[in-house]
């Protein structure tokens, strides 16, 4: 198994037998990624599972986790694609994972319309940066910013992969709620459950969880927040389950 | 002053000075009303402010321990108008406070386009009931059900009569956040602070607080949580500070 010399192979928090590559410099996971493989309601057993902006597939190991699914991953960036595939065979899951390296504003033409029951997507959440900023940390930007793909792209695209009745479930920043109600009503995913994360009580939410269905009824349910840190400034129980199990 | 035989006179709560006039088989004023005076930012000194669908005028006598700012009240059914003004009366609040009988619908012409800095709104949450249902208490019925207005008209009406920049604040309950949040987009009310209300920890919102602003720019922030009642099942310190000072 190669590892670069900027990569670093960690435990995969509360998957102790699990292991992730990542590099600070390229990609590294985040509680986001962790709460919504979390947030997700995916098939148990039988069912195909997608999950665009994959990164270093951290999403897709995750979900293998609580469910015997086909999943698929999509990234655009060579470099992380590379690092997901090898994290898939780090793990043995090569019978479950399979990465695409691909745009996924190019998936509906190359997997076709609907064949998923689940998609999970956690996409750049912030606008285009200046070129100087590129430069800096290309991977980074691509992965943060809304460079190559625009979030009206990437809802389009969830759209179009998952089949009428299957859930599409993101995580974005609480900023974008009203534009990412306006374009899941617009490509026919009805909102049917939100869970906003706080840092900690007392303060404005940093963080949203949003399941969409396919051609699904209008009736939405803002589930139970999160808290990620108490009053000592330490991760709540709830986090510290979810984190180290 | 003529108080009715199947009315009560009530203090309002944490206005220890101020009563009103309700009436269970009529109007009785809510947990909702309570929070969203609460909840809505208003103009201190001088300006405008209106409330639509103000029943027997709770929101305006809240709202008048807030501000000096001058207050129209707009109710549709004589019997909750004259309710409305006796309780002003009482309260001697006419040099503040000023009653309106008539439809929200007829407002914008009667009034004029974005008179006010502030509209607040308590509507009818439910769809429109069954004529059985209405012949029982058609009092409760048209406070209740969206029977004279429509969630749109709502919207159309507070956007209408609101200056832009103006603050326009809805309680309603969470199911009705998406097509609140369509509706106000599509009125030009750019949705700015949302807070949602738990009945207690661990169970889903069951009310919604949201304000917008008439022209204003994309970015909403969700802000804390209100949850009513602790473990014991009593009204959590946020709430008793709200309820009773």
């Amino acid at each position: 198994m190669l590892v670069h010399d900027d990569e670093r192979v960690n435990y995969l928090l509360a998957e102790e037998d699990m292991r992730i590559i990542q590099s600070p410099s390229v990609f590294s996971f985040s509680l986001d990624a962790v709460l919504l493989a979390r947030f997700a309601y995916i098939p148990y057993k039988k069912g195909n599972i997608l999950d665009l902006c994959t990164g270093n597939g951290v999403i897709p190991l995750l979900l293998s986790r609580r469910s015997e699914s086909r999943i698929t991953g999509v990234e655009l960036q060579h470099r992380l694609y590379d690092m997901a595939v090898r994290n898939v065979a780090l793990n043995q899951l090569e019978h479950q994972i399979h990465m695409i390296h691909g745009d996924l504003k190019d998936m509906p033409k190359q997997l076709g319309n609907g064949p998923f029951d689940a998609v999970t997507c956690n996409p750049p959440y912030f606008p285009t940066p200046s070129q100087e900023l590129i430069n800096e940390n290309e991977h980074l930007a691509i992965a943060r910013h809304e460079i190559h793909c625009t979030l009206e792209e990437v809802v389009w695209a969830c759209s179009r992969l998952v089949r009428s009745g299957g859930k599409v479930s993101l995580v974005h920043r609480p900023g974008r709620l009203i534009d990412l109600i306006e374009l899941f009503r617009k490509y026919k995913l009805e909102p049917k459950r939100i869970q906003f994360v706080y840092p900690r009580e007392g303060k404005e939410a940093n963080m949203l969880l949003i399941e969409g269905v396919r051609d699904g009824k209008s009736d939405v349910k803002i589930v139970p927040p999160i808290y990620i840190y108490d009053e000592q400034n330490e991760y709540t129980e709830t986090m510290r389950k979810l984190l180290y199990g």
